[in-house]
């Protein structure tokens, strides 16, 4: 197989480590480029991949990657910082999907007003493909720039996405309650994250502020071809990886539970990646896989949806690599089961 | 000071070996028996007690504990044993603080629907006295039999009781999405709760189904004055102990978060154990303590409350020492500070 | 490629699910069976496996395993148990790895003396292979039987294995202090390994009497040309999975670092699992992977090892599969990397 | 009972936080000073402390806890720091417990060659008065000064103490392997502290290089009257706290287990904090608690030790206070059980 050259940008978060395990993995992907401000061999950033990959990081060079053959860029640097340095590559006809937050807002004033900062590439945000394969399908296939999802927005957008097409919820009040392992909250060390301060507790956090708020509402209004408002509150929990969202609305006519399943397993049939169960998943059942998982029940006259994923797979560099497969052609499970 | 003397029925528990260390240093009490079917010194059933206390668990009999002069026998039983166990302690003038869920429920045909056994000691279920001090306050201080709360229930009442006294909320279609440590499932050990199955795990349990939804309702019922209906879900986290409670409820009128807040200190302005805070709490904020910290914020038109807990002592052995504190004459904090 | 036919005994533990996984990954393995006493689809077993593995469980049968063409079993039995469970493969000439410790001692005598049973095949024990590839090699490649090394074992035995075999260190006295997860316990559920038992808790178990000091010594011994012995002492770890032990041992004559690091470096110079570091390694470094990291140093007159692996991959599946790699003609590191 | 007026200097630490927990409980301490180059509440630093402690942290400044009247101050600050601070107290006749490491090395030469600081209040060191009680007894209660003990060297000076008096022991070569939770690791934010970084992981570290190891063997050294050296290594283990050392010696002549048990019992007959046991104890025995566990073992001609603690309350803050009971006359368990 004639294999993609790929670079990454940005190498010592979790997404890119555990995208370059996937990666590593993928038959047709080969990693050419690592960028970083720290200049040190990619083993030295992360000790998991000794022996592993044998590639040291450079500063951010687009004609150095554009010299080296690459032909995809994941970008895996925080927001902000992601807009200053993708528009080169595109210019230089470099793919690119990017981690970030940065282009899966269309709307750069909705961006600005959760993010408080202006956007900056204002451009190619119109251009930026939503990389929700599930929902977004082919249109991802030929993107130039695909903007890949936000880890909470996954649970819930899929979560919900079967009762929005169908009409079958309200759609004001969803009330989305999401619990994520530390992982989610990146590699820089502060506070919240010291060890003793977050294990063996549960708190809330960004209660109503939360940017992803956003980014669930406008991918739900795609599918309602309509506005779509939610009540969205993230709380750390003290594991590593995973999250479960627990999803509560109020159906328009009475369901049944049986109808409810029926619905979700048609709308997912297709779906490799996506399983529907009739009892409640655990985070630990999609730990390391790009599964997400979802459980719908009718309670006391409420709907309510169960999804749970693995943070850093399915809700970053597995779903990465899923839209990667489909940019480049490759079978979209290729390298991830 | 002239001591309570003190027995406590099924010692083997994590809540009794909770109990019995705020008893160590409760300067009113003195535990002279605890009864278990394990014929064991305390200290090998817990060997956190090793040095602590020297008692020998002995099978349960009602005259053996009031020949050594029990006045107050702690129910540290299993839902069903309890109230075979607490009827023969009331006949011998001995009074009880049951911290098992059968003289919780005043109906017993509640109670038969939820936990599917029936009620052997309908007599004393009219007689029993609910124990939430902050709550039914006074009553509970010429209680023979006090019925301890649940664990969950306390963060669900507590946290909404301001708005439902006020009437500011409706009273059905509450959201109460709860996160408890592994230590509210017991000592029995069961797969779920095995370290290899819930470690880095989250999942919800019992969805629709769990049994302290009645409780709850009863409760939040009687401060309404009226029905009160709660969607309940609980979820397993990894970790000892600690409960946070996530409520969403719907305004009957448009409230601003500073009148929630204000609306907050003054319910509880002499409630010692309840700290309203205006940042959202960490259960690890109230480890191994009786605080029951509560935050109250309005999001895009509901108003949410966060409650967070330590499941073994507010949740269970520390409001057993506080209603302790009130049936015997002590101020309500002694032992618990 | 022509796949070579698998199938698995005993579907329920922590290694079968993780070997199945690992098999699912293999280009040249096909599941074709997986026996268990419990008659229910692998994906009730695991709720992980749900859409990655279609089979469902059966009793032990060989004449079935034989009819379904199966060329290599797994035996993921618990000791006891897999020596009546092997016989009958190998005389239907299926080839065996067996996860547990029935073949691991040549010397049925010392198997009795430390698992208190009798052994019931010595026959088969006689041609056992010990299935450490980098230490035997070769003889792996045409073994019926394959004897897969215990977890702890392969630490003990592969950091001293330099040292024992250029007789740099004394055979006696030498401390083994390993740490270890709580997965390694196995998935039936028991006090120790009980959440809140062992959550937030280290201690150590079976001093002086674990049933691996008799392979290490084997091993070592084998490699010594002489009699090794050995302090061992395990450790539970809050963690699911990881291995870290700490070895102590006495040079027999004045060694640098420098002179040590040289040596491990030659010595697993072909072996590609083995990762020999300057700095300590982490169990964490090496987690869902087949390798096992070695640090030496030179501590104040004594040598100090530190090896680290994942005990389901290294210490049990994944050594397997290294092993079947060798014994169907794949190179040692397919599937694995 | 007339209270003993209390300053803390450094509260945002974690060994401040304990000791206030402690002191709040203790009948004859009132905290009436805390210092913090953080200006804030300390209720804002430590949330856990709401509504348990009004008291607002202030720069450090001698006049000013002298003119409240501070009796006695605990020192909670960095090694370096603390030497600098607790000067000026001494002069103003405030008497002093030091948690830091400043005053326990009473040759300045081996705190500057293992602290790689020079010492600058080597006057002080010459009067300070190392504070473990179990061993120092009574040269305690007059103290000026007591430098509290660090964490790791408590279990492996009460470890070995009764085979070290006795010189059943040989005083060289002794194997000491330490396991401690996160929080002895201090609060400050770093890598390897970070949750996803060492949850789930066991690593070594400081291995051969830390700065207990001089303290473990001046205290030895005392009690063997003569040279004692040992080989430390701490490792990092995934939990907020507790310390395990597993300790191996060689002795000088044969002993039995029942043997060394006597000794052990003997030794610490009158040390109600000391805790001998014939079962390997667990970190969690001790949680929250001043008690050291200790169980000794004859094991293949050595002598293993398990001793275990609480690294913040035995390990720091209880044994501060133990002292504190000590130099005011107070009965050594008080507030502490």
């Amino acid at each position: 197989m004639n294999k993609v050259k790929v670079g990454i940008l940005g190498g010592s978060g979790y997404t890119a480590v555990e995208l370059i395990k996937l990666l590593l993995r993928h038959p047709g992907a080969e990693i050419v480029a690592i960028s970083s401000r720290q200049d040190e061999h990619i083993a030295d950033l992360h000790p998991s991949l000794l022996g592993r990959l044998d590639v040291r990081c450079q500063p951010f060079e687009p004609d150095a990657l554009k010299a080296k053959g690459v032909q995809c860029a994941f970008g895996c640097l925080p927001h902000g910082t992601s807009m200053e340095s993708i528009p080169p590559l595109l210019e230089r006809g470099i793919r690119v999907i990017d981690l970030s937050a940065d282009y899966r807002l269309r709307d750069a004033a909705v961006y600005e007003q959760w993010y408080k900062e202006t956007h900056h590439d204002v451009a190619n945000l119109a251009k930026a493909v939503y990389g929700l394969p599930e929902v977004y399908g082919d249109s991802i296939n030929s993107a130039k720039l695909v903007a890949n999802p936000g880890c909470y927005p996954q649970t819930a957008i899929l979560g919900l996405a079967p009762l929005v097409a169908k009409g079958l919820i309200e759609f004001s009040g969803i009330v989305i309650d999401s619990k994520s392992g530390v992982s989610g909250a990146g590699r820089t060390p502060k506070l919240p994250y010291h060890f003793p301060e977050c294990n063996e507790s549960v708190s809330a956090y960004a209660v109503g502020t939360h940017r992803h708020t956003p980014e669930i509402e406008q991918a739900l209004s795609d599918i309602a071809g309509g506005p779509v408002s939610v009540i969205f509150t993230p709380h750390l929990m003290p594991m590593d990886r995973g999250i479960f969202s627990t999803i509560y609305a109020t159906p328009t006519r009475p369901v049944t539970e049986a109808e409810l399943v029926e619905l979700y397993r048609d709308y997912f049939a297709n779906k490799p990646f996506v399983r529907v169960r009739t009892n409640p998943p655990a985070t630990k059942d999609t730990t390391g896989t790009n599964f997400l998982d979802v459980c719908v029940k009718a309670v006391r006259g409420k709907v309510l949806v169960l999804a749970a994923e693995d943070n850093l797979v399915r809700g970053a560099s597995g779903v990465a690599v899923q839209n990667f497969n489909r940019m480049f052609g490759f079978e979209e499970r290729t390298g991830l089961m």
